[in-house]
Formats: C-alpha cells, structure tokens, sequence
C-alpha cells in the first residue's frame, strides 16, 4: 500500500530532522544515530516504498534494533509509534465531510478505510520479519507495565490488540496435547506460567502428566514453543471436590485408568501470554477439550472444573461490616464459642477462622452451614444486579457452564484459605445447555445452577445452622 | 465484542421477517426454512450473543450450510452479506461528527472504530470453523467471477481483501521445498496450479524436481497441503537462455551436479488461490528462495528469471500500425525477401512470421535484429510515461530486480511464439540494488538495466530509426 | 571381534598377492589397482583390525567401489567373497572333534562359534555404512539371478539370508498406511512392484487409494522409502466376488463409505524386495492389518482375499490328459455343442474355451458346473498327498486362513481367464480359527473350508450338470 | 523353520510331563498352570507350528507372562530357557562327523546349521512381539547380575549377545541430537544413565545443553524414547584442561559462540543399556559425532576428550608398596615438609594427600611435579607388556585416539580426587592418525602420545629414578 502525497508529508513533518531533500528518510538510518533514533527512522523506514522492497529485511533490523535497546529507550520509541503514524488529517477530514453529506455504504467503506492509521500498516510489515510476532507481543507487554499510567501509548495498544484479535483467530490455533512427550523447552513454560496451582519444579510437573491426567494447550504457529493458554485435567470418577488429592500425590500415584473415568475435571487454566490480554482463548480451548477428550475416551459423561472462588471472603467481609450482616442470628450464636469475646459478626468470623482452624472438626463443622451457604449466595447473585462477579465465575457461566456444586474444603492450601476459607466450585460444561445458559447469563444476568446449589442457597431461611452442615 | 444496542436494532430491522419479540434472531434456524435462509440466519446468530457462546460451532454449521448450497444461492447469500452488516449508521455519523469537531488523535480513533463494518466480525467468526479460512478464500473466489457485474460484492469483497492482507501476512507463511519426498497430494496440485509453463502429468513433474531443480512454496497453516504460490529453478551454469532446455529433456535428464552450479534460474512463478488475489506474495518468495538457495549451495552467484514478455506482440503491432512505425527502411528492406509482396510495415512482419518461420535460418537471421532491439524499446519505457507496462516486466521491475538480458528465440513453444515472436527475458535479482532499483522505478519509472540491454536499445541510433519507441 | 592367527593366515593364503611382509593386507588398496582388486581388498582390511577402528569408513569405501563396478565384474566380486572367508579349518576340526568325544552344551556352543563362516561378520561389517543394508540387498538380488547355474555363490547366498532373517525380524518392521498423503518417492514404487494387478500410471493409483481402500506396507528403517511388501484392501459390503468392480472404475468412483463396510477384501498382495526372498513377510503383514482395520472400523466382521488361482489350468489340463480325466460323461456331453467336433476331453475343453468364451451366455453356463466343482477339486487337495499344491492356496491355508468362496468369472482380465478360466477364490481370515487351521494344514495336509466349497467338491458324484451350475 | 522330527522328540523329552500324545505341547497353556510353568509352555508353543501362524501373538503373551512374573520365578523361566533348546544331538553328531570326514565348504555350512541352537529362533519369536526387544534386552540385564554365579545362564547371555551383536549393528542405529527441544521422555534418561559426571537434576542437564554444548546419542528404532549411548560435548577455544568450568556454571552462563569454537571436548560418554553389554557402540559414536560437528561447524580443528584415569591412584599405590617404588629420592625429599614424619614413600604419599591438599598452594607445587610424570609412566605402558591397560586408556587408545595432555587438577571433585589425585587426561581423535594408531595399538601395544606426554615421561631420566615403571 503505497502511501499518498499527503501521508508522506506528514512522515516528513514527523521525521523532519532525519529528512534530506524530502528522500532521505527511506534510506536506512546513519551509522552514527543512537539506538532509539535508529530504530525510529527504521520504522519510517519500513512504511516507505523501500518498505515495499526490502520489508522483511528492513522488518527485521527494526526488531534486533528494538531488542538490543534498553527498556527505558524502548519505552520511547514505543510513544513515538504511538504518537505518531496517525491517518492523514485531510483525507479524514473529506471522507467524513463526505459521508456526512452522503451516508452511502461506499461513503461508510470509504472513511474507514481513511480513518485506518498507518501505524496498523507498520505492525503488520514488523510482523513480517522472522520473530516479528513474538516482538510484538512482548512489545505489548511492555506498554501494558505503562499504560496505566502513560496513556500515550494507548493508541499503540489499541492497535496491537486489534491486530492480536484478528491474527489468533481461534482458526488459526493449533490444539496439542501436552505429556511426557514433550519437549523440555515447551514443558518448562508450564512450569513459568501455571497460574492457578503453581508447579514446584519437574517432578511435580511429571505428575501432572501421569496417565490419569490430560494437558491441551493452544499454539500458534508465529510463537513456535510458546503454549497461549494451557489446561490441566484429571480423569476421575465422579465430580472431584477437592484440589488436594490431585495436587499432594506421590509420584508414583497410579490414579484412575483413563478408560475407566466417568468425569473429566479442568483443575486449572492458565494464560500464558500477557501481550494478548484481552484476546479470548479460554472459552473454546475448554469447548475443544471436551470434544477431544469425548474422541478419546467415550466413557466420560461430565465435564467439569474445580475452580476457586477468588473474591468470596472479601465479598462476606464488606457484608459482614455492612448495616445487614448476612449472618443469621443462630449462625452467630454458634459461633459464639470460637469467637473468643469478639461480638461485632466480623470479629467473630475472624476470630473463629484464625490459625489452621480447618483442622479444628468442631470449628469446621460449625462454620460449614454459613460458609457454604453465603459461598451459594455470592456466587448467584445476578449478574444484572449491578453487583460485581467473581472473576472465575464470569468466565465459566460466560461460557455457558453452570453452577454445578459448591465444595467445603476444597482448597486447604494457603491461597485457597485466604481467598475463600478454602471453598471450591465445580463448574459443569453441559454441551446441551451452554448456549442457553450464556445467553440468559449475559441478558438477563441469571446464573445457571443445579438443584444442589439452588438448595444450599435456601438453607438460610428454612433451617438452623446445624442441618445445614450436616 | 457485544454489539451496541442501536446495532441491535440494525439487526432487528435487516431481519425483520425472522426476529420474534426481538430474540428470535439468536435461535439456530426452524427446521423448514430454505438452505439460503438458513445460512443468511446463521450468519447473524453468529454475530450476536449465541455466536460468543458456541461461536466454533456455529461458524461450522454456517459454512456446512453454505457448502450445500447451489452456485446461485450462495450468491444471493453472499449478495445478502455483502448489502448488509453496515456499521450502525447513528453512531458512525456521531464519530465523523466529533472528529470534525475536534479532530484530535482519539476522536480519529473512535470513528476508526466507529467505521469497521461488522461484517468484518462476522467473517471473523466464520473464519473460527475447522476449514473456515479454506471457505472464505472459495467464497473470494466466487465473488472474483461476479465482481465486474455485481457490484453489490465490492463491500464484502473489500472486507475480505482486508482480512486476508492481514492473515496472509508475510510472517504467517511458511517456506516448504517441495520434491520428489512431497506427498501426492501436494504434488497433484502443482500440476493443477501451474500457470507459466505447463506441467504435462506426472512424468513431466517428476522431470521438474530432479537434483539440478529446486522448487519452493509457501504455505499458511489454515490451508493445509494447498500451496499459496510456488517457484520452479533451474541450477545452472551461466544464466539459461531458453525454457526449450529446461523443460523438454529425457526423464533421466541429470543437469550439472547442483553444487557446481553459478546461477539459479526461476522459470516458473505460480500463484495458486484465486482468492487470494490481490495478496501479494511473489516478492516475498523470491527473495526467501534467494536466501535458503545461497545458505544450502554457497557457490550460487546469479539469481535470475527466464521470463515471458506477454505483451510485446501485442505492442508491437500496435507500433507498426500507427504513423510512425518503429521499423528503419533497412530494417524493411531486409524483411523484403519474407514479405511476399506485402507493403506495409505490419503486413511485413505478419508474412515474414508465417509457420514456422524460426526453423528457418534465412528469416531468423534477419528479424533477430529488428525484434530484438525493438523488444528492449519495449522494456525500457518508462513507467512514468503513463504507459502500460508489460505486467510480468512490472512484477520484477517492481521488486527491485534489473532487466539483464533479452534472449532471441528463448522460447519456440506456441504461446511463447505468439506472445513475443519467442523472446525471453532474464530479471536478476542483485540483493545490492535491490531496494534503489525498487525506489527508482517507483518513484521516477527508471528501468533498471545491464550494459548489454542497454546497447541493445542504442542500435536504433545506428540504423537511423525514428524516434518512436521513446 | 578379533581374528586369530589361523585364520589371518588363512587370509594370508587367500590374498597372498597383495600381502605385503603380512601386515599390508590391511592397508586400503594402492590406487592402480582394478576396480575389482580393489573391492576383494577392501573386503579382506574391513575384516581385518583396521576394520575394527575404522569399520564404517572402509564398509562406505567397498560399498561406493562395488557400486561403481559392471554387472561382470561385481560377480567376480562376489565369487570371491563366496568362496573365501570360510571358517578356519583346524580351529573347527579341533571343535567338531571335542564334540564328539563329549557333547556336552558347552562343546555344542563352541562348535556352533567355530563353524559361523567370517564371511558372516564381514557382512555384517559392511551394513555398518550408510546404505550398505540396501548395498546387500541389491546384491543378493543379482547373486539370485546367478544361482541357478552358478553354485559357488550358494554359500555368500545362504550368509545373507540367514542375516535378513534375522534383521528383518517383524519386531524391526514398520507398517505404514499408504494414502494420498504419502510421498511420491515411496507411491511410484507401487506402481513398479504390484505384481498381481497391474497399475496402470498415476491416475489408476490414485482410484486404489480413495477413500474406501486402504493400502499398507512393512518399511524397515535401513531402507528407507522402501517397501518390504504392501497389500491393498477394499472396504466392500460382503464378500466381494469379481476382481473387475474393483479395478476398473471411474476416477470419481466412491464406492461405500468406510463406516458402512463390513468385510474388508485383500485384493493383492506383492513382494517387493527380490533380495529378500525367502524372508517371509505377508503372513505377518495380513494378520496386522487386520488388527489395524479393525481399530479404525470396528464394524467390519469379515477379512478376506479375493486371490488368483494361478496353477488351476495347468493342472486341469494334465489331468484331461491322463488316464482318468475328471469330467464326468454328462459334463462331457453337454460340452459338445462347442466342442466343433474334438473327441478328447482336453480337445473338448480347448474347443469350448476359445475367444471371448465367457461373453457367450450358453458357453458360459454349460461351463460354470464342471469348472467351478473341479476348481474345488483342485484346491481342496490335500497337501499331505505329495501334490503340489496351487502357490497362493498354499501361502494363504498355511497362514490359517479358511477355502471360503470360489467365485465363476471373478478374473475376465486376460491373465485371470488364461491362469483359471476367470475362476477366483476368497480365503477368508477368521482369527478364531487361525491357528487350528495352521496347524491342521502343516501336519496332515487338511484344507479348510466353508460347508459351500464343501458343497461344491460333493457335486460331482450326486447331480447333473444342469443343477451345478445354476 | 521347521523343527525336524527328532528336535520336536527333544522337546518332547524336555517338556513331557506337559505333552499329551505328543501334540499338546502346541496347544496354549491351560489357565490353572503356574505363570513361570505358562511362561515355559507359551515358549515351546512360540517354537512349535503354532508360532509359525500366530507367532506374534503367542510372542506378545509371553512377554506379558514374563514380565508378570516375580524376579525369582523369572529367572527360573530363564534358566529353563538356557538349559533347554540346544541343537538336535543327533543331527549335529551326523555333521560333525560328515564335516571330518570330508571337509568341504559345504560340509562347513552344514555343521554350522546343524549347530545352531533352537534358542536363537525362539528368541528371534520372542522379539517379534511389540516391546520385544526391550523385554530381551530387559532379560538380558537380568541374567547379568546372576552370571557370575549361575553359569547355567550362559548359554541363554551368549546367544541373547550374539543377536543384539546382529542387531545392533552400526548400519541400524540413529544418531539423534539432543537439546532441550528434546522430550521430557528421552531426556530423564540422560539424567539416570550419565555414568561419568553425575547430573544433578534438570536444572544441570539444562546447564549441560546450553548453545555452546552438543550432546548425541544413538537410538534403535525398536527401543524408542531409549538411548543406548550419548556423549556430552563442550565447544571451546583450545583444549579444556579441567571439568570443573565445564560442570559448575550459573544456568545463565553463555560460554563461547558455538561458531567461534576450534574445540570440541568430549568430556562425558555413557553407555545407558547394561543388557547390550558386549554391544559397543563407543567407537562409533565418537567418530560420527567427528563428522556431524565438522559439518555443522567447520572452523573445529580438535576433537579430544576430557577423561579420566580411574586406575591411577590404585597403581601408584601398588607402586609405592613395592619394592621398587617410583619416587625419586629428590622428590621423596620435597614431599618431607608434609609428610608429617611417615618415612616409606607410600606413607609418604598418603599424609601429603591428606584433607584438601590441592588448595594448599605449597602442598599442590610440590606433588605436581611426580604424580604428572608418573601419570604419564603410568599411561605409556605398553599393553603388550601384559600390564593391565587403565579401561579409559583401553578405550580410546584402541579406538586410535592419540594421548595427547595430562592435566594437573583437571577434576577436583572427590571422585576424580580419589582415583586420580585430581589428574585427567585429553586423548586426540585426528581422523589422519586413527587407523594407524589403532593399528599399532592392537598388535604392539604402543600408546600413541605428544610430544608434550613423550617429555612429561622423559623427565623421570633427569631427577635419575629407578626404572622400575617401564
């Protein structure tokens, strides 16, 4: 795409101190400039008919140029990207004029396509180069450690994450399994990237792979050994309602035989790269999952996850401290004899749940009927309701899943204690519901429960405390 | 990407018939309607909330329908997606309007956006499916046989340019020799796809990919086993100075040993998807080739074409029968003994190029002069002049590579004849000059060119021929 | 494995013109020595200790200089190899003697190490090059064109094969599905080694590999691109009767769908190595492919051939000829309206089955009943009784397959009509029955059979003609 | 190949109390039989009819039988093995006779078969199965660890070694780099075989496959994922003297740019299958590895191992504790100041090596000088001499490697200490020298050395020793 008289000029404005003669700035850069000023003027550059000749070459030096700078200095070329390589001004300025006075299709395709910054034409000849792609998604990452706080690069951002959108078109991902089979520089990026159950080093990672466990992750053939989003599964009979048994395992742990199975859980999805945030992966990585794991092994009837419940216990603690405390009176009267004095419902929760007071059976027992029931009540309320969601629940009743069963205990390890007072919730992936549950979750904020949940939420009025927990 | 509400309503109106208290329209179509209705439905449930849930599947559901249709349905569904998916009309004017207003960096950034036509959405839902990308490139196709009468098509035609400038981005594509370890199925494709020289069946193939040949393709990973372009070479001594040689020799023809080769011929560039025209990918594949050629064969020093001067014969003619014919008197002295009486210029040519004339070393010898110097008048224009330059002369031209020699009787096959009374052309590719080769003929139209070539130009002053040709 | 000093003397003797004060024969080759000489050296210092440090590089070196040789001179090569390198004499007397005065294990073991010849080592020396397996391949193929009339190659002949039953055990084969996905290099050699139904070029290739065929060959990984033997298959709904449906079909053919198939039919079956023969390949590669059809299309019940009769004239005609002929005197009779006036029984026969026989309707019935009852006669034989039993039965019944089905004209291609009069045979694979049908087979001759072959044989004694051939 | 009737009577004999009239033998075990007696009957049946026709099935049963079976009732199984299947004694009593009578080629080769135990087919039957091989080389690993004290097993490992020694030959392995694109899979082996310098988990194997090392290995194709031998290298700038800097390095370290290396040290070579002991693949592997390093990086001019001496400390000591010791007096003198009053030069030895005296400056100077020189004694011996060769020395030196440089403290860690006081040793692979080095290491027993080792020797002649080392 050749660029108009006009753009150029603007490219002359912009470049103006490197500009000899009005042709100098498609020449390749002097070999006295500074690192930043060079891969500036290979930027310009490389949006230049000598662009059109010698791209990927120019593409090429442009990204060792980028790489070999220092972040702070890249950080400025990256504004200058950002800053400039902006539409044609007057040729904007007609088309709208014209579509304003016209609003014909041809008018509409028209001021589109000159409202397109050319800043888009140069990421797409960056990517060119061998490695271009995976620079650019580093790039990104970068701006987004700045964004925040630097919105001049929200143009660049928003551009990269408009061509990120279209490149990793879910039909352009490849899903592969991941085992034992792999290799060690595709299996080590697990090891970085787990995000949800950290990975502590290969012998852990070894029996995450065990015959009874399934890993898929998405590749795209741009980022060769570099997984986009990974999941762990575990073969098992009947819904899992506890992380630590697939977790705290010896290595030589056997596990079910796959052929055996009935239920596949999803124990853990991670995304791998943060230059894509904002690129969807996860919704058709466990949609394909369920259909490749259904290939393989015909036996499996559920498809479920076993998902932390991020924001309860700071949800409860708002409630707790607020005008209506959710607790019922009985609730708090059984607590009385762990609350150590405390009389305000919060200090009473904390009281109560200080120290490894899971291990406590009294404690345990008489905190489950309210925990389990609030857990319920946080996790239904609508989505419509104005109210925030928790940010794993979003995701799967996103997709389509529903709410299938709340698990006391299901997480006792430190961050699950923390987050949730080690609650847990299987998530059910029932092809036949999905996209009726999706549409009612987005228009009408419902989320899709089982009778199970829908019971447990109940509890608070009809019953006390101790039938609760039974 | 949820649609605004005011979209919703475009929707709404665009299908009227079919929404129902405004929900219908995300349902999966009643089993009664016709096959076009049906994928004209699918195709907006795709877009809305129902396509964000269960996208994959209903992209999949979407090209099986549009596969089962007859050519004629399918038009009028692709005329139905073309004349539709229009940009929300109210939100596009608000956009334009506020720009020019005040036409800062982020107002040109909203009417970007503002101007994407959600068409371009929906063909990035169907490019979802498995073999998605495969039908969006048919469906191009299709469009590409319409497109001069229908101009309904232009819209969706556009979108798909823009997306495929962008899928087929350069550093998508992967470069794959092919040889005589291809598989059949790839192999078969070649003897489809040919388009310069024709490959006569299997045995023919099989004489292009013997050791003194190489012949490379590129490949996107979302069209499997289906070449975008491909180039045959010839390894040789010396730049080759006929196609007679290269393709017309035994099946257990052996050629020089490759690495005591000097030059690699390329005789052969084939765009393989009509769908993807307008994608250009011939530059990037000769300049790779160059490269994966210098890296296995370091000896390598020349990289050159035998190309085809399709639109000499046709110029020519053009020439003789204006008012200044090209011709000197002793030029059509000589043709004299051809002629058969004939008196004009044109009618001269035309009776000295009877039968097979070339076999014929009286008549050979004479026109070799005229033809040849003419043929280098007809090369060397410039493309400033407003002129029509010969296309493959353009392509080469265009990449940056230089005229180096013309080539008398290079090609004694039919259409060879009839194109250019047999002359060939080698364009080298000189990785030094390249890019001032590319800007000069860009910018001012100079014809890069040899010594030889441009003697071969001068001999008109000798003979004291008019200046027509200039 | 070092020599001892007898047998170095032993190559002393055999190579005393070229050994120099008894150390030279381990030098490589002066280089005015002839071809020949050469490789008779190059044998004698692989052998020798500079074989043991440098072993791959002399094995290359003798493989190169034997691929450069003529036919002639390689032979002469070969003599020589064949009837050196023989085990060292005294060292195997002293062995044999010990035996004999006391056989214990021990001594056993030691007679078998004195008696294995050297050359056995140098051919294995000589596998140690790249392509020397294919090396020795080659050239037991041209030792086998000598044998008959050349018995001093027998015991190099004898070396080999005993090496390529033991390298080419089935726990070193490979099988790989061949399809239209395979390469080029490895489908051209279908076309050359088919050897029961000729392919006619690669369009013919291509209709045997659609998608209702399969086709499957054992690989060994030291001759790569090179099938051992292949087999091709029809998937079909019953048994199929008639080699032509399966041949001759239009290129678009698609016959059944796989997973509608229910019986998969092995239509031919061919060697493809004339330097392994003797090693026997196709029991394994049937019974493999069975297990592998059955993995991918478990709806198929019945794994049968449909097989020439190659030996069924040659035999019927001997016995017309003999004293008993086996045509009843009905059969006879109703042969005379063709027999144009012949007396004799096997005149009768050559009368009636002169031309295109088979397209006359009246011909073809009256033959049908003798024919088909003595085919049956014919095959079921027993191998007990000193007869020599048809080739294909014999490698099919040994295998354990079972007589199922002898099918009229199934064959009207000229080598079916001239071998069998058309007639062709289903052996059907039951692996229930596999190994009691081996069994039966090698130790009393019995041929199993369906109760219709049963049926058929017994025609004879109890009906007419007419009935028979209804 | 079929048994003759007087071996099936042998096994008969062998096997009667499972005969029943004589046919039984062939039948499958029934189920109430013990699994070692199963085992035993599955493989007479795999020798018997039955394994001609369903060979790999009966083949596969007894593999899973075998591996089912505690070690105890395995080694009985094996024992049966070894002292059963011996050649017909009457048949080989008949060759041996015929072979003395009339000594012919012939009669050689008969003899040869004749004396060809059962055994060896029964094991080529075994190995068809799928995961033969690996079972063979399993049971082979087994029979080893009892040999030396049950020489029933012998005859079982010599013919279980004469197979692998067949089929393992150079011309059926793979060579296969490794690095860390390598699979999990394959290289937790390297971590369990290193033999040399342990890898201390992933994070040093790692370490040990940074850009500027190579590592290889060869693979069968029928024990996939399993390297039989792999060799570690290290490209550097001259010889490396010291393993220290090559093993203890930050995970970062970067080491010298592979293209920029003249070296290649071999410093760690690991045979990883204890049941191919016998088989040897060093020799080969070292050479190969010579010629892909040549072709991957030209400018390497030397390739050498780092290795070390293990018997050298142990000789010394023998040495001192003679009555020629091999201290001079003027170096017995030096050692005083540390030798803490011990007057006999072993005692003297002993208290100057004491703790970590190689980081006492003055400790390491003073004992450099005799311990080199007599490294160096040690190294030279000649192997005619009758003298036990160091095994490392054995190795390379027969492979024609030269010995190039002894390094003073060239291993500091404690098994280097204790077996060599820290001494290490470069022995030079030079493709010129090789053959006639090997040569006339393996008919005089010379060791090929430098003139750096020639004059570390020599210097015993100056200080006036005792030749009580030559």
């Amino acid at each position: 795409m050749a660029q108009t008289t006009s753009q150029k000029s603007w490219l002359d404005r912009l470049w103006g101190g490197i500009a000899d003669q009005g042709r100098a700035f498609v020449r390749v850069p002097a070999p006295d400039v500074s690192g930043q000023e060079r891969a500036k003027q290979l930027a310009v550059s490389l949006l230049s008919e000598r662009g059109e000749a010698s791209g990927a070459a120019l593409a090429r030096e442009l990204i060792v140029s980028l790489r070999g700078l220092g972040e702070a200095e890249r950080l400025d070329v990256l504004r200058s990207l950002s800053e400039g390589f902006f539409p044609d001004p007057e040729k904007l300025r007609g088309a709208a004029e014209a579509y304003l006075q016209n609003p014909t299709p041809e008018a509409a395709t028209r001021l589109h396509e000159a409202a397109e910054p050319p800043r888009q034409e140069l990421l797409r000849r960056m990517n060119m180069a061998a490695g271009g792609t995976a620079m650019l998604v580093a790039l990104r990452r970068e701006i987004l450690g700045h964004l925040r706080h630097d919105h001049a690069l929200r143009p660049l951002d928003r551009d990269l994450l408009h061509l990120f959108s279209s490149w990793f078109n879910r039909g352009f991902l490849e899903l592969r399994r991941i085992d034992w089979d792999t290799s060690a520089v595709v299996l080590e990026k697990l090891i970085t990237y787990e995000a949800v159950h950290e990975i502590d080093g290969w012998q852990d990672l070894r029996r995450r792979l065990l015959p009874d466990r399934r890993c898929f992750a998405f590749f795209h053939q741009a980022l060769p050994n570099e997984p986009l989003i990974f999941v762990e599964v575990a073969l098992t009979a009947g819904l899992a309602d506890a992380v630590q048994p697939l977790l705290a395992r010896p290595e030589d742990a056997v596990g079910i035989p796959p052929k055996g199975a009935d239920t596949a859980i999803f124990y853990s999805i991670s995304n791998c790269q943060e230059g894509l945030r904002g690129v969807s992966f996860g919704n058709f990585l466990i949609k394909q999952v369920v259909e490749e794991l259904k290939a393989e092994l015909p036996k499996l009837k559920n498809f479920a996850t076993l998902s932390p419940v991020p924001g309860f216990r700071a949800w409860l603690e708002a409630q707790l401290a607020s005008e209506t405390p959710p607790f019922t009176d009985e609730e708090l009267a059984t607590l009385s004899p762990f609350a150590g004095g405390a009389t305000t419902p919060l200090d009473r929760l904390h009281a109560a749940t200080e120290g490894q007071w899971w291990s406590d059976p009294a404690r345990a027992k008489t905190l489950r009927g309210p925990l389990m029931r609030l857990a319920a009540t946080y996790l239904l309320r609508s989505a419509a309701g104005g109210e925030k969601i928790d940010s794993v629940a979003r995701f799967h009743l996103g997709n389509g899943a529903r709410l299938e069963r709340i698990n006391w205990l299901g997480n006792i390890f430190p961050r699950g204690m923390a987050e949730s007072f080690g609650i847990m919730v299987n998530y059910l992936y029932d092809p036949e519901t999905i996209a009726a549950n999706h549409e009612a979750f987005v228009k009408t904020g419902k989320v899709a429960r089982s009778a199970e949940v829908e019971a447990l939420e109940g509890k608070k009025g009809k019953a006390g405390v101790a039938k609760a927990a039974s």
